[in-house]
């Protein structure tokens, strides 16, 4: 069995094994449980299911064995949600029983301390050559398949008596993410949930004894529905295995890091936090760029430049238009393009002569500004949007658009129909659009929406519109200087499946 | 009549004329005068209101006049809507009205070249002591009084035939607004009430031929329910006079801007949409710097940073400390507070002994780590954040503390009972604290919203939180430097009325 196949069988076992399912609905061992049958009387999670507890003799309905060897049949992976000092022993009884890939959810190991303990269970997993993710960690999540060993409560009760969500799932997507932390790991998925950003896989990996970053990446570059790799880490272990590791991996798909710990204080912070030295950030930094990796600041930009690189195909170069109807957020997004190193681009001639032909025939609007940021002001249409946005796109000058969309004017009267006009245009060209739609309003959450359904990423803010295409630009940049850009954009596809309710 | 007492009549008139009402529902002059009906009819606006139009005798049921020199009664206000070059005809008609308050909507001069024609309308109300907002511009909004001059569509119709409100006003609150740009602070507004932030009163000046940034800001120092004045800024003509006043103003209340066109590319843009030079970037740096102007650098961080400085008292100094049941977003956090250049504060020598203690015995969990950023792990309880972050506030190391509260654990079994409790806490100090709640969850929206309510600012990513902090320890420090601090939190008071839903 490859390793590839192994971690395959964690997101898509042909049996799992839930070892220390528990009665008290409070506990880990129950909501693991209860997560995994609902997922299976839904259809979409297609393993047995068993439960391992040698106090009952049935939970939710499922019959209880003392022992993963007591179940009849083959089980080839497990979650083990027992006390910490039990672990090696119920991990012992996977090895006998031929379990090969097992989530170890509790805790209570390095992380407090307990070195050795921790140690005993790597070696017995390397005794039985079973692949182990965690301990101390959440596990892992599947859109797709419905492997879910998140323990969280699922919902917050107030004193109204209305339940309201607290962990919920993003939909399925493209987007996979790996986790150093569990609780941040948690958090982004409510975040995703929340943006409508879809998830592919999740895994929340701990204290990482064995399966770690490297693996995961090998892993997701030929898992199909992948587009994206996201990585929120606090330190890497193994860094030469990374290096080239990360360098092959993006070449074929771009991997999104936040690196925390980057400071001095945060490094010590996350030394308190995963127990182990978080070096100096100047390598982490040059490592990254070596690899290709596509490094991000904070948490915001780790999902927007996750959903720009996941619909959107990367940039040629870093010579950025700017198409809006407001000429504050336009002054706002050229700032933001000059920061971060990018070009306000000039246009070509043919480009700026046919602005001014336009504006000559009034199809747009004479007092519109044609010099890039493009400005066709609060008298814009639908219309002046559409045929703007198609010469921009075509100018051998210009490597992607940051498209600025405030819906409030007059000349916007269908949002629907601006979307289906502006969608069409982006899609018959191979260059990245961003778009900006500021607003907490119906219309604009609406319109922001519509844009993502069509795979043209939305942003509430010019300067995230604008850093989204940075991630864009970056990638690009790198697939080119590794010769391998005109052959990524021949074969990049857009997304095809919707992922939205 | 002082230039404060003008500066009132826009936003509190004793009567309005809408020169250029219009029958046509798609026309600004017929939605401004819809509005203001409206507000009048919900008992808000108090202002008697005027339609004035040559060539219609009612419009929605008011009488029209000719001219507003054919009123019978007293006028001290207006809002002119005609094309731009009838302008100067109606407004020498409101000189000799004796209007003196005059809000010019319309556009059509020096943004597009017509700059004679500006300086005619410049001239007359200067010879008939007008004061004039505009033109060119959306004009103003008071969500306590009810005026409101914004003339863009309140709702897009969708093809099911859904209405979705498309340009909403926030809800009545403590933070005034100046945009130099219309469509711009429109968004802005949108941006606001849906994210529940409160406005008091919100001016877009346009080609600002009379009132300008530096007139509102003495008006706004004096205005009660004005706790944060925020500007969007491209250039500012009057630098002096800039200089002097917003120094005097922000010894009393924070201002908060952003300034665009900070780049050679933004500058250029900026230079076409407001037909004026913006100037060196560091000169406004320094004029800000110099003046306690707290400037911030994109969209989110204006607002992110108002809604502290409206909620939370400055901070003494740049000594942070950091409370959170997650270590990945705590160690974001610290790294993110040592980027601004503010300290990860070491605790008092007792504030450790008593964490000691505490863990000992069993109060918090003997693993949390109680060196700053504190982790309370996810093994936290509401009542361990509640004397955790008493004791935080009460050492003389802390200056402010960021809260992290990831809601997602078992042991904050009610969001409501925590929010109570750490509140309690907070307001029994008078240290800021900034809240950070990751996730996109009906959980997580509902506990950032708690949290608003009372006046704890919270924000959805641990950066955000810290970045709002950052504009707290720079008010206070430049308070600090004036030497009024001490007195300034003297008479500190927190915001009093709900201005939620």
């Amino acid at each position: 069995m490859s390793a590839a196949q192994v971690i395959e069988t964690f997101f898509n076992p042909y049996a799992i094994a839930v070892i220390g399912a528990s009665r008290d609905p409070e506990k880990p061992g129950y909501v693991i449980l209860k997560n995994l049958l609902e997922n299976r009387k839904r259809g979409i999670l297609k393993s047995r299911i068993y439960a391992v507890n040698p106090k009952a003799t049935e939970i939710l309905g499922v019959k209880c064995f003392p022992s993963v060897k007591d179940i009849p049949e083959a089980v080839d992976s497990a979650v083990i949600v027992v006390p910490a000092k039990i672990v090696p022993h119920v991990l012992k009884d996977c090895g006998e029983k031929g379990v090969k890939a097992v989530v170890i959810i509790s805790a209570g190991f390095s992380e407090i301390g307990n070195v050795e303990l921790e140690e005993e269970v790597r070696n017995i997993a390397l005794k039985y050559g079973i692949r182990v993710i965690g301990p101390n960690c959440l596990g892992i999540y599947d859109a797709y398949t419905g492997m879910d060993t998140i323990f969280l409560p699922l919902t917050k009760k107030l004193r109204d008596g209305r339940e309201l969500i607290s962990a919920p799932r993003p939909e399925p997507g493209y987007i996979s993410m790996i986790s150093q932390s569990g609780a941040l790991g948690n958090a982004a998925l409510d975040y995703m949930a929340g943006e409508g950003i879809g998830i592919n896989k999740f895994v929340s990996y701990g204290n990482k004894i064995d399966v770690d970053e490297s693996d995961l990446l090998e892993y997701f570059v030929d898992d199909e529905k992948t587009r994206v790799i996201l990585m929120y880490l606090e330190n890497i272990k193994k860094g030469r295995k990374f290096i080239q590791i990360a360098s092959q991996v993006s070449l074929k798909k771009p991997i999104v890091v936040l690196k925390a710990g980057r400071t001095k204080a945060g490094a010590r912070a996350a030394a308190s936090h995963t127990a182990a030295l978080a070096g100096e950030d100047s390598i982490y930094d040059a490592a990254f760029k070596k690899t290709g990796v596509v490094r991000v600041y904070d948490m915001e930009e780790m999902f927007d430049a996750a959903k720009a690189l996941a619909y959107q195909p990367p940039a040629r170069g870093s010579r950025i238009s700017v198409l809006t109807d407001g000429g504050g957020a336009g002054v706002m997004a050229a700032d933001e393009i000059e920061v971060l190193d990018m070009k306000v681009t000039e246009l070509s001639d043919e480009t700026l002569k046919k602005f001014d032909e336009l504006k000559r025939k009034g199809v747009i609007v004479p007092f519109a500004v044609t010099e890039n940021p493009i400005d066709i002001t609060g008298s814009a249409t639908t219309e002046m949007y559409r045929i703007s946005l198609e010469l921009l796109l075509r100018d051998p000058k210009v490597d992607g658009v940051i498209l600025i969309a405030l819906h409030h004017i007059p000349g916007i009267p269908s949002i629907e129909e601006m979307v289906e006009k502006l969608s069409e245009v982006v899609w018959s060209h191979d260059k990245p659009v961003t778009v900006c739609v500021i607003g907490g309003s119906e219309a604009a959450a609406f319109l922001r929406r519509e844009f993502d359904k069509k795979f043209i990423p939305a942003y509430p803010s010019p300067e995230r519109a604008v850093r989204a295409m940075y991630a864009l630009v970056r990638y690009g940049m790198y697939l080119n200087k590794r010769s391998v850009l005109s052959e990524y954009l021949k074969s990049w596809k857009p997304c095809e499946t919707a992922m939205f309710r």
